[in-house]
């Protein structure tokens, strides 16, 4: 493709569109959090480009109403649109619990969830007559949209449910390998230690990074369910049914918050470990 | 007065405007948080007449950059002198670190933050040539707003700071008094019970809900100090100063929010026992 770009370019060809492939994937997320999907397509997608847009300024979602999330997962979907994107990926697990049927409504290309990819990782992890633990934020949990999922896929699964919200700051104040992370993590999950969980959904995009201390804190019986891993490995396979994998050698990647962008690029680095270089700022 | 209102209602004499002492006090906050302040003022000042309102569409400020925290406080500024404040209560810390110039030059009413009574009631409790500690949001932290109070008053203390970000989710999760709040109360203060501070200022509304846990861990020696507290405590002197008291006997209280005000009055019940009735929302 890039040559054949050349030849148009030497021909005096004007190259008006770039072709399907090449068009961008679009990510969002209520902050950072999402980074995690990022680095989950990033490593699975390398070809790809990606688009990230964190709303740094309304985070976190957790807490807010269907309405508000909704509204504002809207106003995201239309930007991202506007950059021409070819898959968009709901990363927040909010906004994919509470409006992604909306999201679908205004984008004429296709829109992936995580939590559809988290069921079906879940189920390929516990037995049948299992149980299943599906731990996020307040608004996730509320929800019911992981519980939701699982039982519209007919399986024989038992679900349990549990909101964590301090896991996300946790994370956010970089002490995930800290005891303090341990003890917070057992306050919230040791009664469910005892209930002989089969599988554990990391439910919100912050959690991945906590994997190691409630893999610890479950016990070995437990197969920890990663969303944005799985999220990753669904865009792999959309992408590939519709001819729209991008089979470049390395994609460029684009990273736009509603506010506070230096903050961002630091803690994508001190988190994750990614460089963002130049986050630009997109106000609402 | 109330007498004086009936008189005239029975004389046919329309009460256009109430009395400078009856317009009420407007109180804001980025959240829920602010509620202790609010809770303060209802104690000093049972007669006054309060309008609360609180940014729960954008909460939290404290990871928010200046530019937006100044937008959205002055949107709020603009809501609340409709209601016909005689007082604006700045109860956010991130907001009175970063926006009180601007909602003062917005304002025709006084506005009153809650650095500075917190600072005045430090100089109170730390010795000539003591320590005092500031704890707060990553925000109020940067804004170095407390620091920069204390030095302008030429008083002779060492200024110590430091960002606590997991306290205000600790506290919305309602485990004031589990062991992990003072786990975490431990990670971030240990370190400063070895510097023997003097006093130490509760730079964030949520914080007085946590005093017991800072001061068993901070240890006897250490006076801590109520940001709340104080405000109200100075709000009271200002009406007084003006002969703006309200000396009725029971004021009234309304609350507002931009977002979820069924949580905000969950909340509001289970961490304070505040009874909110019936809260509006405002949306930006």
């Amino acid at each position: 493709m890039r040559k054949k770009t050349e030849l148009f370019k030497k021909a005096g060809v004007r190259n008006v569109c770039p072709r399907p492939s090449e068009r961008p994937i679009g990510v969002f997320d209520s902050g950072l959090g999402g980074l995690t999907v990022f680095r989950e397509l990033r490593a699975q997608l390398p070809g790809e480009n990606l688009v990230y847009f964190g709303d740094t300024a309304r985070v976190p979602y957790g807490t807010k109403s269907a309405e508000a999330v909704r509204a504002f997962s809207l106003e995201i979907t239309a930007f991202l649109l506007k950059k021409k994107v070819k898959l968009l990926v709901v990363a927040c697990n909010t906004a994919s619990s509470l409006a992604l049927d909306q999201i679908r409504e205004l984008s004429p290309v296709p829109v992936l969830g995580v939590i559809l990819p988290g069921v079906e990782a879940a189920l390929a992890a516990a037995p049948a007559g299992g149980k299943v633990l599906v731990t996020g934020t307040s608004a996730t949990v509320n929800s019911r949209a992981y519980s939701r999922a699982l039982a519209a896929t007919g399986a024989r699964v038992r679900v349990l449910e549990k909101a964590c919200p301090l896991f996300v700051p946790i994370v956010e104040e970089g002490w995930c390998d800290r005891p303090v992370a341990e003890a917070v993590a057992r306050e919230y999950l040791l009664p469910f230690r005892k209930k002989k969980v089969d599988a554990l959904i990391l439910g919100c995009t912050h959690y991945p990074l906590l994997k190691k201390i409630i893999a610890r804190v479950m016990g070995p019986r437990v197969r920890i369910v990663d969303s944005a891993h799985a999220a990753a490995a669904r865009a792999r396979l959309d992408l590939a049914e519709r001819g729209l994998l991008n089979s470049g050698r390395l994609g460029w990647s684009q990273f736009i918050v509603s506010d506070a962008p230096e903050r961002f690029s630091a803690l994508a680095m001190k988190l994750l470990g990614i460089k963002t270089g130049k986050v630009s700022v997109k106000r609402f």
